[in-house]
């Protein structure tokens, strides 16, 4: 069913393209119980019934209430509850308070979410010409923001599932695939030469494709030569590093990165544990043993340069896996898969698994590229306000929609987010 | 419907009553929606569920499990997730993470509750006497401590649903009366002569009326002459403290009162707020105007405290309370009567208001009394272990049964608790 | 030197027991590196220079400022500098920022003492019979205050050195006793019958003898019978509660003391360490190893507690202990012994150790007698706010005056204090 | 006398100019009392007395106990007390409570500093070639470690001094140039082309010029066109920013920057405060009036990012800084003036105070140059495991000395970071 919505995405017009989006959040919440929906174990992992809501209120404020001439708020005091960070809009309800909002039911935000999905339809059906040039691109964005938010809804959900010691699955296993079996090959360098490279996107009005403004401008960047690896690493390397005494050595983390591991405990990715001196970790499909061949998952930045420091290695800039990215194909193992998790590298030729499976961290932090200009208006607080103390990661994963990534597509998240689904790859100078 | 399930309650036999206290339990939830049920804003306040569930863990650990030869646990993890405190009996889920519980759902801990009460029925209809004599007590601990639990079950959801900027109220008003034109007359001082006073009880094997270990044994206290007021502090009496300025004045203030009030913020009662020039609060009915004839609730120690110091007089002691109670009848504003808010006097005649309307701070800490030894076993740690940092409340409130209550109950709260439903009347030397 | 200073100070007429009190604070600074003067390393540890320094301030704001008609202030920022907690004076600069005061240096702060020291005594030199009558209840106040702050600020010491990996002493050792070979006999119990009794003093205007207002007034009590331990538990008796897990059992301690003893790691007392299998301590000496016989010192109210509780027993109350202790002398290791530390009981005749050793706490809350009254004025603020959460400690320590101390004194600190040269002895319901 | 000691200092030899810049920290310290050299608010903020010996724990540690065969340590628990960041060389003492240890005194650090410097003479005239071509890099490393601490000791002073309500001076103005008539011209532009350019150093063996590892190794990169303004931003220039309302706009801050807006209460540089219309700031020299044509300085870099957006401008990288700042002298208002502030800007021809004044912040966050390596051994934790979350800031300050700085070195401090001696200038795209 997921992948029959997710095929093909691309081609559909803007109000099919948008009916789909809305439709597949609500799938996403199919095996959810009443009670799932409002579950937040930290600030940073708001509610599903909040995504759903959120999602919403975003085509309302930015759209319905600016541009259809009769709409009707649902409920005036969803601008306060479901605005996440634009001050350009109003105060917020605190963020780490989201699981307190038992009010409006599950069944309610249900009908808001029909309410705002009509109105957005009725108005793309009945708009001038004019009126359409304005509402396209927001509702373009619109369906971009809420694809970020299916994936925030799978990851938040993981990780607040997870701290009901009974373990509950998401969903039973959907695919047919399995991957126990499979042993990977030892990883491979791929090279790159040195010199000028064209970076990001000039996002010209009435362009086929969409970026993010933090994608923005097309600019120049030297490189160095430098080599990546084929492939993620995999839990099995990762195992090692673990077993060699990675987390007791000070000297391979970076300083900020030792602290953050003696304050959190973390001797292991998160969701791992060992039993009987095997390890397991929790999935959206439950329990299961740790895949060895699997891309490693769940860790944080820290982690990611311990390990490469362990291996005489880095990590890559971001203009590093840009430059290799944009000449493979964008496709791979996102949501529409249905695995839920990273799989193992099918193949040795060529650069693997640079889209879908896991974000892969770079060593770049998250900061505007030259001649950045943020979006006008409230929506200027999509990106550019996070310019600082994040790094960007890269390629989308397994519990991303495969239309929603591309190879200049940025990612960011601070060094110490273990919750994401993020792991990466080796680089080197060369 | 509340006051027929509550009614003649002390004249049921024991399986009644049992089955009468686990219905009202489950009345008590009537109009919640399936979200309500896993609202926890703070540690202190648990979500409606966990009360559901808690209560029936109560009944399956120390009786069940122990004397009902053929029980089958509806879950083993229950004893982990439902344990609130008893060290004895194992290891305890984190109390602030009890919002993180979204399983067992809210129709399983139904599916739960009514295993348990058939169970005890079962067990009680089919055990020996010799049985019977170990598992009643245990019974009547049980059926005191759901009632304990119904009492916090609304107490914590008034908190819980307050987060809401919605305000949801839990229910309609249920009651006819009206208390909005009373006015109340000024309060009067009882006084009580010096001497030796008898204060406890001691609960003999077999004993008639059930008693906490906290209330025995009975013993002798010498108490100076004093004298009460004859009502508890009113809303309106309160007011004048705050608009004389009474929230800046340290010299009224204990010296952690003082660092509590600039910590937390206070300038009123809890659930209270001013908007053009008039009172309001927060209620289990909704938002309503403050009654200025209705007792003073949801105040700390503190303020209790500051408020004596400022009219020069002083909260009384437990012992010089339970003196004045033993004089009067029980009756009063207690749960049966639906108001679900302190009412305003209505006599002037004797001393009122000693039991229901609000738990009454008194200036004694909880402590031992001479003599005291805990209940043998896991359930010894049911008041002993309580015994410092605390202060004694006394009487009971709307939101209490009233066949819960005696003049020798001992409630206890920390002195910065403000979403129990306490307030306060005044003592003075003679 | 001490110990001629601290002799027949109660014979001494006014003006001569204060100069002797002033001299004695300096001399116990004898020892300190101008660095020692500024170490704070938690709020209620304050640098030696501020006790020296708010000691000065005591009679310069209480007496000097108000009845010295030419007085000139050394420095009129001391005001606010070297206030402590008095809400009436004025502001205060914050307690855990006292060891960020450089200046003034320690020389200026003996300059400021000599003149606060002068002034004093030319005042009482001058004052007309009318003023002495005001002016000398204060500086009998001034002296008991100077008295506790000589205490704090060697207690305060112990506390601050000790964070230095080196351990640096006090002073060497002062006293030629030496008591490590001595062994203790078991522990006898002295008997009490129930009955009213008298606690506390009325303070007369005019009384030969000085008292807090927090002693007053004299009033009944009644007790029930009892019995008391005839010593103080010593160290080789804690070691067997530490030893046969004690620290491991939450069985036997408070609710409130188990969570402290979790979040504060606790396994021993302040200061002990084990090496080889034997344990040490630091003391105002330097390190030593501990003396099985000598009292136990240094241990909260929450362990004090949780070893009674393992005995079978519990700890006193306020009012047990001053029946029993005004039945014998106030003698006893005090300061002026120049041990600085509890040593072990040298008689088994009558019960010992009642005064001086180590502060024993009771298991009685810090509260107002029936008909407690404050001091007028500022000064009021000395005692009677802090009359909630503290717990009552009685009898003095190696590190008090004798002088200083009677049967109806009372100390208190919060049950988790462990800086206090504090113990307990046991008790028992007969 | 400072500036006597500064000057030519590159023309000496190794051994000369380490006895110098020795003689300077001492220097640096003439006006202390002895009580000002413990002090330490924040964690942040080392004693004077820590730097002192820290310093000369640096060349012990690496230099002494390595190639001075019978070098004698002058205490062997210095190894742990003065240790600051070094895993490779052992655990520390917590860096907070460094204001803990009284012990060594002062007079014993003087001693350690002395035996340090003496036997670092004379290994260096006692060396063989072959021994001193280990040590004299070390040797420079050292000096230059302690020309670092040499600043980090004043503005650790400033901040800890400032805690004090009496607000003591550091010391006497020094200097005979007044600068409060001045009036600064506004800001002009100056452009820079696009192309490659090349940014860092190779640090040869042998070379005659002193880098760090992190400027190092030389590379290319490729710069938009761009214009940077001829000068710092001045004081009265963001009293207009303050004045504007910029500190209660969130749309000029990014998102982390207005939280900690918000947390840390910022409404103005630190030191600052407003006395009847007039803004006022503490300095090394005592409080003055805020010069309005001096540069800004004591921000974070939020602020300096928010007064950029205010501006439509933005901060520069630190690669467009060191382009505009290789085509400059490096001369400026650095220690050795004395000045101990920055000052206004005397010339309006070309771009003016590149260097000294203060530190300016860049948008660039703190990595690793393309082909970074540490430096081998312990010493290689010098800079680089500090590469993440910070940001860089170039060109040296009124605190430091001109010959520890180039057109290549790199500073870094966390963008909240305000007690450092930082301002910064404004970029714009082309």
């Amino acid at each position: 069913m997921l992948e029959e919505i997710e095929s093909n995405a691309s081609l559909l017009n803007h109000e099919a393209r948008f009916i789909r989006v809305r439709e597949l959040t609500e799938v996403l919440c199919e095996n959810l119980a009443v009670e799932d929906y409002g579950l937040q174990a930290v600030a940073e992992t708001s509610p599903a019934k909040w995504h759903l809501a959120h999602t919403s209120w975003f085509f309302e404020t930015f759209i319905l209430c600016k541009y259809a001439a009769d709409y009707k708020a649902y409920d005036s005091q969803f601008e306060f509850l479901f605005n996440s960070y634009y001050n350009a809009v109003g105060e917020q309800y605190p963020r780490a308070k989201r699981h307190l909002l038992s009010r409006p039911t599950v069944e309610e935000v249900f009908e808001y979410r029909k309410l705002v999905t009509d109105s957005i339809s009725q108005l793309l059906n009945s708009a001038t010409e004019d009126l359409l040039k304005k509402v396209i691109p927001l509702v373009e964005l619109g369906i971009h923001h809420e694809q970020q938010h299916q994936e925030l809804l799978l990851t938040d959900l993981k990780y607040n599932l997870f701290q009901n010691p009974m373990f509950p699955a998401y969903c039973a296993t959907r695919s047919e695939a399995h991957f126990d079996g499979i042993s990977s090959s030892p990883a491979q360098w791929s090279q790159f030469d040195s010199g000028l490279v064209t970076i990001g996107v000039n996002n010209l009005a009435g362009s086929s494709t969409f970026s993010f403004d933090n994608e923005c401008p097309k600019h120049q960047v030297y490189l160095n030569s430098y080599e990546l690896s084929n492939r993620l690493v995999t839990n099995g390397e990762y195992i090692e590093f673990i077993e060699s005494g990675g987390y007791q050595q000070p000297k391979l983390w970076l300083s900020d990165g030792w602290d953050a591991r003696k304050k959190n405990g973390w001797a292991a990715p998160l969701y791992w544990f060992k039993r009987e001196g095997r390890w397991y970790h929790y999935t959206l499909l439950g329990i299961k043993p740790v895949n060895l061949s699997s891309p490693l998952c769940h860790i944080s930045y820290y982690e990611a340069d311990a390990y490469a420091t362990w291996k005489s290695s880095r990590l890559p800039t971001e203009e590093e896996w840009e430059h290799a990215a944009l000449q493979v194909s964008g496709s791979g193992n996102f949501l529409h898969t249905e695995h839920l998790e990273p799989i193992p590298v099918h193949s040795e030729i060529g650069i693997q698994q640079l889209f879908g499976d896991v974000w892969e961290w770079t060593q770049s932090s998250y900061r505007p590229y030259p001649g950045f200009k943020p979006l006008e208006g409230a929506v200027g607080e999509y990106n550019g306000k996070f310019m600082a103390n994040q790094f960007v990661l890269r390629g989308g994963s397994c519990v991303t929609s495969q239309d929603h990534i591309r190879a200049t597509y940025r990612n960011f998240f601070y060094p110490d987010a273990r919750w994401q689904f993020s792991g990466f790859r080796l680089a080197r100078d060369l």
